[in-house]
């Protein structure tokens, strides 16, 4: 393999196969990236054994071939090659190195065999259909923070992706939830995704894949088996097995009687929460809702430490009504708010309450309440 | 106790004490900032029994007294108030807590007596003397790199601050060295200084004190006894216990007949090294220099990983040379280097070597040699 390569293009795919490599792993050769030289292309892959990333970059192949070598060491050294550099990369097979030269710079690195790299098996998958990068990065961003970090909970250590009936129509949706707070979240369902099986993209999966959503204008090829998905660029390949598990129903846990209704600015809100929360060093720190006609007080009672105190002026026209949540909880779900106000709905102290943002039904979000 | 003080003002203040506050510590009133209203003034006085800061801030002072709470605490609720806010504090004495008030914000926290705040004893200082914070700034900016981390070596774990004959003339000199490097920092010597004697300011002292530095315009006024060491600007006064041992004769270290020079771009220097470091895992990276006419060869060779050579036009004029040194401490004597290029002087590759900028000796560094 004899390769020319300009350092951005070199770093950029480098960037992405290396940050799905784990830094602690006992098999050597998952430590290493696959490249692949042939035509005018260099593609470089990377595996967990769970994922695998794909990325293919133009460059100038003087010789067609194949190698591994350490990602990360790679990686690095890209990093700290001076902008605007021509990379070569030489692997002459014999040795058992791969020469990286840039200016006066030469790096010897030690490669693995690139029969011993474990291509990820290929699939057949039984939907396929394109979805605009901003789509599916609300989808994952609205609803990732609500996944459950509990192993031995694993069928929620990811967000579960499926098709449901919407409230404006058939849904892509994708739902999250670790037993405390729940986040739904729905897109119009594009065209061939409706036999698409449900599945549960893993935690690992949705923080690579967020990588390929950067580019607004960018359309995104999105393959669905029972047991994998494929998230593309013509660029970027991204396969990652699913979690082999059943999402609870969640549908129960989605309050539909809820009628107190809250509205709040959402900033203002969550910097209330934050300030009262102070007070308080426990980790689950429990902020109490006092509400009144048209008035929020925010209260925190650590006997320990203090007390704090704050009202907002909001509207709000039910019963008095005080329930207490995780602070932190708290906070989360007001930030997934940006346009308009947060809408709470409650039923009473102890039930799970209903937040979304003003009257959009697209996404909203379950938190159960805290004995205060 | 009871006063008005506006936000930013506070926060500074607090900023300056909370930073002083050891975060795990087993005597509960060290968590605290003592707090003491009177005239016009409000002061915030914070100690883990080695230093102690004092921070003055002018404030509406309505009733005078004083309290302690928690330092961390109240800085994070003054941190989270709006830009802006006018915050009361107020203590009534009898209920044991402080209330912080700011707008619809309200804090109570818990207070600790005043009377059981340890307040440092005053000292006799057998020096004072002014230098302006620029001057300051160098001196321990320059040399703190080099104090040593290891606790066995408790005498080399600060910056040795002491009056010396510089080649310029009598000098303030600050050195730090950890065995492996060492550097030897020159001011001229401010008025007063003469008979000052020469004390380890700890490590951490000297990071506290860094905030004091930032002003280009201030005067620190310094005072120095054979147990203390203070510096102070109108509104804030760092004291500060010093390292209770013997500096060892440094003088020894400095080599004064190493003939061979190396003048090289400190940048382009550091940015080589940093490359082919790059290729050992290992965190004792060996960096070999072979030098010849006018050329300097940067290598390392680690047998599992690969290796690493770049080449660097540099002005050296001396016969041939191979010489060893840790990465690490290469990198950062050349960060030390700003103004002009970076002068290495070697003598063999097993003797410690000199690096200066340009021919400017008020900032010399010693560095020891690996075997590669």
């Amino acid at each position: 393999m004899k390769i020319s390569i300009e350092r951005a293009t070199l770093l950029k795919a480098v960037g992405q196969a290396q940050s799905v490599v784990e830094r602690r792993n006992t098999i050597p050769i998952l430590a290493n990236v696959l490249m692949e030289a042939e035509g005018d292309t260099v593609s470089f892959r990377a595996t967990d054994l769970d994922i695998e990333v794909v990325d293919k970059a133009p460059a100038q192949v003087e010789r067609a071939g194949a190698t591994t070598v350490s990602a990360v060491m790679l990686h690095e050294i890209v990093r700290k090659l001076p902008d605007g550099a021509l990379v070569q990369l030489t692997d002459d097979g014999a040795s058992g190195r791969l020469t990286v030269q840039a200016g006066r710079s030469v790096f010897s690195l030690a490669t693995l065999p690139k029969e011993d790299f474990p291509v990820m098996a290929s699939s057949e998958y039984s939907a396929n259909f394109s979805a605009p990068a901003p789509m599916l990065r609300r989808l994952f961003d609205k609803s990732k923070f609500a996944i459950s970090t509990e192993e031995t909970r694993y069928y929620l250590n990811g967000v579960y992706m499926h098709v449901a009936q919407g409230e404006q129509g058939p849904a892509l949706r994708c739902v999250a939830t670790d037993g405390h707070r729940l986040a739904r979240i729905d897109a119009p369902l594009p065209q061939g995704a409706d036999d698409m099986p449900g599945v549960i993209v893993p935690r690992k999966t949705v923080g690579e894949l967020r990588k390929l959503l950067e580019d607004d204008e960018a359309q995104i090829a999105v393959s669905v088996s029972e047991t994998k998905v494929r998230f593309a660029t013509p660029a970027i390949t991204l396969t990652s097995k699913v979690i082999d598990g059943t999402f609870p129903d969640y549908s129960r846990v989605i309050p539909i009687g809820n009628t107190r209704r809250l509205e709040v600015d959402a900033a203002e809100f969550a910097k209330a929460v934050d300030r009262v929360a102070t007070v308080s060093s426990e980790r689950s720190r429990a902020v109490k809702l006092s509400l009144d006609e048209d008035r929020l007080i925010l209260s925190v009672n650590a006997p320990d430490s203090g007390a704090a105190e704050e009202e907002l002026a909001v509207a709000y026209g039910d019963e008095k009504l005080d329930i207490g949540f995780n602070a932190k909880y708290l906070l989360e779900i007001a930030s997934q708010v940006d346009r308009e106000n947060a809408v709470f709905l409650f039923n009473s102290s102890g039930d799970p309450t209903l937040m979304r943002e003003g009257n959009d039904t697209s996404a909203v979000y379950v938190v159960m309440p805290m004995r205060v």
